[in-house]
Formats: structure tokens, C-alpha cells, sequence
């Protein structure tokens, strides 16, 4: 497998074997591995120093079931620290099929020049091409597809990247075409912009198919795998994401009016059987896949009121911070809003935490969608308060003089009460990413991958959750570096089908002791690039109104602030299997 | 003496006899270790958890010339870290008068009522007064003088600090009542307003007066060395800090136009000798002292074109950075915007950086007056720019997308290019103040305490000034513990006396190798207290564009950024006398 470097300052492109020492790292493993071996912490997210790594995890390429994540990393100009974000789509199957490890794109074109770095199987390069520029996401890949074929995959850096906003997106189109899956937390489409960069297309035929060398037993599994998941995943089949609001709001825990109440009581008219009745009346499609051959397929298309499509997709996140968190309770109105983020490149979760920020710094009420498509004409004619909502929920927080910010080390919280899911929240204060619910969602009827940790906890009560979640970060970790979807289920099940399936691909006994190790380097590695950063133990707590105010259901965040300082000691992470 | 704690959350004070470990500490030194020893790191700067911190140095209410100053302490909302910012006028010599060696204000009172801190010498309270909110800081003096007599000393948290402004001083009134002394930097008064503190007053009747038991001797060296300053510091006497505006501008280091040029070709209406002219020909005393018994007397008062009142005091950083920094060739224009900092309680250097980046955004062009008075309405209307604007530099350039923004640690430069004063840049970048001349101005013609650093270097040359930068914040450490203001002269002459006045003073010998470690564990005391804030040796630098664009005479900053970052290992610290 290959590295492939773009070095933007004299635009040249390199590919290179990647060193035996990367063997094993791949998705979000290998991004961070790279960030820590080649960029001094501190430097300045958007200046010629930090890097954009782009890697599909160890498993892409193959047939194991929702391995096409994307990972891609650099420091954060939302956090100032690590960072890794990752998305479906059509690209890690591509380059791990030609057999590219990672993509490295360092230093900085000169101002006002941007590039189209194209790969393909005989090798690559950079296309100076500044027509893109001020394109919306959809409108910049239908003239890449008209240009270079229907069939190129596209990671994208969009407006909001051009503006240097820190919520801006990593765009990667799905297999419609679509750029709505986003790499969107953290701000790396603007590192991305600022090397050069505006678009990395990969163009790669049929013909091109490098498979590896896999025993029939890998691909076997890999379908066996794939059919239990058709039965399993059920809910998320014909719901999607959205099953969780009303099970969220149901618990108390659905993040409303910016985080005020745990309660919406326009529930139902976001909740997923609206959502699937609005999508079925309408011609849309309740039951799409985001990456090829994903047998879960919870993502959807969703059509405006006249028939015609409108966005691509709604899901939970999206829904409750540009829904419940800002008291809106009509799915148009947030269908139009992600169509918004999808098209300027921007993360629905931190613009959502924003909005809900503003609303109660009285810029607007909650609740008033007219206003939120007013700051959405400010975000695009990019003033003054427009570029504040594009630097995010905390520095918009700290301009206005809010005091409940709902941010973890700079970056806003996913809709998960983390009062009514505790150990959610334990992930939020701890994860080295900021509050992040993919780090290690700690959902009901989770358990760790320990015999102590295999007892279903009740997500309102404190005990066990420092626990869970440091279980469930690991195994989301090992997700995030197989280049797995989370929702294939990070439990003990899915760590034995990795191990055996890391056996045959790799021709090595590889046990679940093994890939839980990898799991804790990268997080161990994350936390001490922190640490470097500035980003320190002390900032592993939530915002204090979480431990202040309570719930309507009396709850309030209560995990011990020693615990979480000392979450990374980790003394308790051997496995027991 | 006496340590007055007034806690806020349950609106009591308290009096106790100060620790004897901490005789030997005052002013910053004082500021800076309690902060230390009470308040956890990172801790929110306007959250509960944060203290302010008030102290006199060591030296205040003895007859040593010049020892007034004020020292304010606290975790500041601006850099996030340890910051002491200190200011002359007449409160620091009131305080030590009565035995009080420190005021902690800690807690938060219920928002929505503030109140004043009243000290006098037989104790002090808390008096509920919300009559002084939005006031200008004029109007809530002179509210204050009704009340509680002309004679009072008054501490306050202006509007800025309402606002929960990251620029917002704590404002000292000066013998003539003003409010025009401030610790202006990092955001203290937003740390002492989010206490639920309007004003700190000092009620002190000379009946009240207290002395220590000082031998003749003292008051002899005091009288002496006043005699002495006012021979030596003519040049300040007559012209005010104003005279650098020419020195520095013919050494083409005059912050100009967001730091593009160390040239402005309209210094000359800015410099002192139009300064002086236009004072006496409207009225104004250009020779005025800022605190009781300053033989110096460098600041002054400036009236308006019609004779009225206007400002006090137009000094050095002010002018230039309100002035050549915004293109900006007009005196009267720079006093307007003065007095508003002063009536609003806002630090002009952060202003002065802040509107400069504002100026490079384009919001509004260089040298538009005009635009600059339409944005002091925005900040008046509290409108969002307005807000952004109390920011600071720092958060104000990241929003707009700036890459030139004149900062470290989040702080503003001062008007000293660091191109063309290379030692000055030294300290800006090595200060755990952030940017700060204050901390270690290394002005031409300054020379160490040691015997190898004695050479009087050119400043535009990078030889030496890391030697000379340590010396210097050594020294203005020294100062600032005993609230000594650094006009005095921070130099080995200035070290012997205060050796000699602190032997009499405490009836013990003080070396000078003593005040040097006093000032070196101060020093490393806020680099350790900063590290544990996030802040690291990685932030000694300064921003990338000082390294890439030369001024006109063809200077960039090019000190070794290792050195910069080992800075505080201080190996070579050791006085050698």
C-alpha cells in the first residue's frame, strides 16, 4: 500500500510505499498516527504547517460489511487540537482498491490558486482549476462528473472551507452522486482549503479492481456478516437515525430549546414515522445506502413538498440540533437546513448547537425557522455575524456573552442529553475529538467488551458509565480505524468477527486483545497530542450548567471530576477475553 | 497586613493578618502566587471558581517615588492564563496605608445585583448598588464622590466589563479624580464584574494614616532618589511616554497600519511636540502625575478644541496604536477614542490591535475616522461586530479569516514593531502575559543586571536579546512586585536602591541576587501556572508573518524559535553581582 503525498507549496505529487511500521493502522489509527510522527502540535490549523490526512480504513476495499468510512485528519481549527473525522461515501473503497494507505496533502499553494488533485490507478495529479470556487457542493460536483466522468468519486472542501470557517465539512459523494456524507466535525474542510485544495477526485474503473489477496473463508465471512446485519438492523433498514428521536425524547434526553429541556413536545412531527410517511408520500427513498454494498442502509432521500428531491439525509444528529435543540419542529424546515449544510459544506451538529446559542442570546427566538433561514442568508453573504456562526458554538458563545455553551473543548455536543446519557456524557468530556457522540456512544442496552462491563446500565444513573464508556470508546476506535460504520455494533460480537476476519487478511493471528491495544495507542496518542496542544486532563468535564441545572426528570450530570480528569489512566483497560 | 477576602456568593468580608509566607510578596509577585495557590487552572475566567485579585506592591504608601501602582491578578477571560495587569493612580498607596496587603475578591454574587467593595480603616462592606450600572466610568465616579465624598479612591469595573468583555479594564481614578488609570490588560474587569463587584471603593482620611515603622533613612533614599528623577526624567516630565513616537518611528518601528510598516508618514501629528502644543494652547497640563508623589509626572491631560476637557492621559501606546496602527494622523481623533476607553473601561491597545485587523478585513479602510467612531457606536448599541470587538484581537481575527493578526497567547502587541525592537519582541513572545511591552520593554539604549549582558545592543539586531528580554522581565518583575512603575528605570541602579530601601523597610538584609529570585520564581511561577492552563513553551513565538514580512528597512523577526521556546529554563540566571 501506498502513501501518496501532495505537497502544495511546490505542487508536486509523490506516492511511496508506506513503511512496514504503518502496516496495521488504517482510518483514524493511521491519521492520527501521521498528525502525531509529522505535525508540531500548535501549529496554526490553517497555516503552511499543519497537514490534511486522508485514509480509508484497514478493512476498506474488501467485502466486510460498512468498511467504506473515510477517515480524515489534521489539527482542528474548532478545537486547536487532534482531530479526526469520518464519513461514508464512495471514496475509501476507491483508493483502498488502488491501493493508496493515505493521502497527504501538506503546505499551502500560493493565495488565490486552487487545485483539483485527481488520483486514479496509474497515479496522479494536480489540476490547477480555480472554476469550482463559490460553488455550491452539488453544483462543484456536477461540473467534476461532467468534466471527468459520472463515476468519480469526490471529497470535496466547500464554500464555508473557502471562508476558513471552523464547522466547515470534508464532503465525500455517496454512491448517487450526492456530496452529503461529511467528514463534519472539526473544521477540516478548511485545512483542506488552505493547502490548495478544493476537490480530491478519484477516478478509478471497474477494470482497475486490485482485490487483495483474501481466502475465500475472508469473503464468506464477510457475507455472513452482511446477512445477519439485513436481520439485525432492522429499525435502522426502515427508519434510519431517526428511530432514536422518539426513543431519545421518550427518556428525557433529546436535546431541546439549547439544552433546557430533555423533552420536545413537538416530538412526533420530527420523529421518524413522520419522517418515512413525509418520504413515501413524496417519491423520496427511506431505505438508502451511503457507501456500496452496505446491507443496514439508513440513510434516505428526502423530497420537498412538490415531489422534488430536496436532501440527502436526515438523520438524528441533523434532526434534533436544527430541530428540537432550536424548538423548530417541522421536517421541511430542518430538511432545508441540512440541504444548506450539504451545499456550503458545513457540520449540521455544530451549526444546530450554534443556532441554539443564538436563539438564547436573543438574536432570534426559538422556534423561528424564518429567522434561522435569515442567519443562513447571513452565513452566505458572509457577514459579520454569518462568519461568527461559521467559527462555531463557542467563540459565538463567548462573542455574545452566553454562559450555557454547550461545547466540550471547543467543539458543540451531539443531541444526547448527556444528564439523561451519562455515559454519552462521560464520552463527551473525555473523548480526545471534543464532545462527540460517534467517540463512544453509550446508548441503552450498551455493554463494554469486559465481563465487568457487561451488565446493561441504566443510561440515567452514574454508576458504571466511566466504564461503558471508556469500553465503548475503544471499540469505537477500533470502528474508526477498520474504516467500519459504528452501526454494525461496537461490542464484543463484532471485535470477534474482527479479529478473525484481521486474521485472514493479514495472514497473522491477530487476537481481540490485539485490536483493542491498537485501539487504546490511538487513543493514548490523541491525548498526549493534546496535551501538547494545550488541550489538558482539566478539560475533560462538561460545561457547568449541565451539573447545575437539572432536567425536567430531576437529572443532572453527576460523574466525579476526578474520574474524569483521570479517565486516560486507563488501569482498567486490559481485556478479559 | 491584612488580607480582605470579600466572598461574593455569600456576600460576606473578612479580614485576616496575611500568612508570614507571604511577607515578602506584593503586588504582582502577590497577584500571581495566590492565584497559584487558590485557583484551579482552567478554571472558567468569569465562572464561579475564578478570583480577582488586588494588590499593592510591596513598597506602596511609603515615600520610594513612583511605588503607587496597583496590582490586579486573576485568570484572564483574554489569554486564558495567569495575567497581572497594573495601573498608577491613587488606590494602591490607600490600601498599603491601612494595612491592607491584598483584597481577593472570590465567588459570584446572584446575577442581576452588583455591588460596591467599601474599604476604610476600620473595616469594610458590601453595599447592594445597582444605581451605577451602564454608567460611564466619569459618571460613576462623580456618582461615587456624591456619596461617599470627594476624597475617596475608587477601583472599577466599567461597561465593558458589564458586557463580559475579554478587553475590559479595572479603571483606578488618578489624584485628580479621573478614572483614567487602568489595569488594562487581559479582561480584568470583566473577572471582577462577573464577581457581581461595580466598584471597590477606598475611603482613607489622612487621620487614617498609618506608617510603618520606617527608619530616616528610608524616607532620606526615597527623598533622594525622587530628586534624582526629576533631573534624569526631563525628557518624560516635558513630553510624556509621547516622546517614543518620533524615536520609535525614526527607528522604523512604529506599529502602522496592522503592523505593515514601522513607518507612518504622518507621525509627526502624532508626536510629542504637537501633543505638547496642542495641550498648552487649549489649556491642558502636559505634565501631570498619575499617582501621589510622582516626581516624573508623564502623564497629562488633554482638552478639546474648544477648551473643555477631553482626555487624560494621551500616552505613547494609545497614540500610536489608535493612531499610525488605524492610519490615523490626528490627535484629536485619538483622544476621542480614548476618552471612550476610558468611559467604557476598555484596554486601547486591544482596541487599537482589534480595529487594525478590522481595518485588514476590510470592514473599513485605514485612516477612516469616521468608520472608527461608527464602530464605537456598534460597540455602544452592543451589537454583534460591537461584541466581537470586546473580543480582543485574537477572536476578532479569526472570525473575520485574518491571517495578519498582531497577537500571542491571545493578547495584542503593543506598538513596538518587533522587527525593528527585537528584544521587545522577545518579550512578547516569551511573556507568560502574552504580548506585552510592560513585561520586558527592551527601549534602545537598555542594558541587563548582569555583567555579560551590560553592552547597550542595537535593537535591530537579534544578538543578545534573548539575554537582554530575560534581564528585563526580570527586572520589570522586580518592579512590579513593588508597585513600582518601570519609569523609574528597570536597571541595576534601580536593583541597588531597592536592595537598600527593602534591607530598611524589613529590618533584614535583601540582597540584590534577592529581589532578582523573588522576581525569577514570580516568573516561573506563571509559566508553570500557564502550562497547567494550556499555554506552553510552544506559544513563544510570534505570529508567522513577523518571520516572512520584512519592514521597510528590511528587518523580520528572526530569532531562533528554540531559544524562544527554552526561554524560561533561565539557566543563565543567576545575577552575577
Amino acid at each position: 500500500m501506498q502513501f501518496l503525498v501532495a505537497n502544495m507549496s511546490n505542487r508536486t505529487v509523490t506516492a511511496s510505499p508506506a513503511p512496514s511500521s504503518y502496516e496495521m493502522l488504517g482510518g483514524r489509527a493511521l491519521t492520527s498516527k501521521l498528525l502525531f510522527d509529522m505535525v508540531t502540535p500548535k501549529s496554526s490549523p490553517l497555516g503552511p504547517d499543519n497537514k490534511l490526512i486522508i485514509a480509508p480504513g484497514l478493512l476498506a476495499g474488501t467485502r466486510v460489511p460498512c468498511s467504506g468510512r473515510l477517515s480524515v485528519g489534521g489539527i482542528s481549527p474548532l478545537t486547536g487540537g487532534i482531530k479526526e473525522a469520518n464519513a461514508g461515501g464512495t471514496a475509501a473503497h476507491m483508493l483502498a482498491r488502488i491501493g493508496i494507505k493515505a493521502v497527504i496533502i501538506e503546505g499551502k499553494a500560493p493565495p488565490g490558486i486552487s487545485y483539483i488533485l485527481r488520483i486514479h490507478s496509474a497515479g496522479a495529479e494536480l489540476i490547477e482549476d480555480d472554476s469550482l470556487s463559490g460553488l455550491n457542493n452539488y453544483e462543484a460536483c456536477k461540473r467534476i462528473r461532467e468534466k471527468y466522468g459520472e463515476k468519480v468519486s469526490i471529497i470535496l472542501a466547500g464554500i464555508a472551507s473557502e471562508k476558513r470557517f471552523a464547522n466547515a465539512t470534508v464532503a465525500v459523494t455517496d454512491p448517487s452522486g450526492n456530496p452529503s456524507r461529511h467528514a463534519a466535525r472539526g473544521g477540516l474542510g478548511s485545512v483542506m482549503f488552505s493547502r490548495g485544495i478544493k476537490a480530491v477526485i478519484i477516478d478509478v474503473k471497474n477494470s482497475d479492481f486490485i482485490n487483495f489477496k483474501l481466502p475465500a473463508q475472508f469473503n464468506d465471512l464477510s457475507m455472513k456478516w452482511s446477512k445477519e446485519l439485513i436481520e439485525t438492523k432492522k429499525v435502522l433498514s426502515l427508519y434510519g437515525t431517526a428511530n432514536l428521536v422518539g426513543v431519545i425524547n421518550e427518556l428525557g434526553g433529546l436535546a431541546t430549546r439549547n439544552f433546557s429541556s430533555g423533552k420536545f413536545e413537538l416530538a412526533e412531527n420530527i420523529a421518524a414515522e413522520k419522517l418515512v410517511s413525509n418520504i413515501k408520500s413524496r417519491g423520496g427513498n427511506p431505505t438508502h445506502a451511503c457507501q456500496q454494498g452496505c446491507p443496514i442502509r439508513c440513510s434516505n432521500t428526502y423530497h420537498d413538498k412538490n415531489g422534488q428531491f430536496l436532501t440527502s439525509s436526515l438523520e438524528f444528529e441533523t434532526i434534533a440540533l436544527t430541530g428540537s435543540n432550536l424548538g423548530i419542529g417541522d421536517l421541511d424546515v430542518i430538511a432545508q437546513i441540512d440541504r444548506f449544510c450539504d451545499e456550503f459544506g458545513m457540520d449540521t451538529i455544530e451549526l444546530g448547537c450554534t443556532l441554539g446559542v443564538l436563539m438564547e442570546a436573543g438574536i432570534l427566538s426559538f422556534g423561528d425557522a424564518d429567522g434561522v433561514f435569515e442567519l443562513i442568508d447571513e452565513i452566505r453573504r458572509e457577514t459579520v455575524l454569518g462568519r461568527l456562526i461559521g467559527q462555531g458554538v463557542s467563540i459565538t458563545g463567548k462573542v455574545l456573552g452566553v454562559e450555557r455553551i454547550p461545547s466540550v473543548k471547543g467543539q458543540g455536543l451531539a443531541a444526547y442529553d448527556p444528564r439523561a446519557l451519562k455515559g454519552t456524557g462521560v464520552t463527551y468530556a473525555t473523548s480526545p475529538m471534543g464532545a462527540d457522540h460517534t467517540a463512544g456512544n453509550c446508548l441503552p442496552g450498551r455493554t463494554g467488551y469486559r465481563s465487568e462491563t457487561q451488565k446493561v446500565l441504566d443510561t440515567t444513573k452514574s454508576e458504571g458509565q466511566i466504564e461503558l464508556s471508556r469500553d465503548m470508546q475503544l471499540m469505537h476506535t477500533v470502528c474508526d480505524a477498520m474504516g467500519l460504520c459504528i452501526f454494525v455494533g461496537a461490542n464484543t460480537d463484532t471485535m470477534k468477527k474482527l479479529s478473525e476476519l484481521l486474521s485472514l487478511r493479514f495472514q497473522r493471528q491477530v487476537t481481540v486483545d490485539d485490536i483493542i491495544s491498537l485501539a487504546r495507542n490511538t487513543l493514548l496518542l490523541e491525548v498526549e497530542y493534546n496535551r501538547r496542544s494545550g488541550i489538558l486532563e482539566s478539560d475533560n468535564d462538561l460545561p457547568e450548567f449541565f451539573r447545575r441545572e437539572p432536567l425536567e426528570n430531576g437529572l443532572t450530570f453527576d460523574l466525579d471530576r476526578n474520574e474524569l480528569q483521570n479517565f486516560y489512566k486507563m488501569t482498567d483497560a486490559t481485556p478479559s477475553a
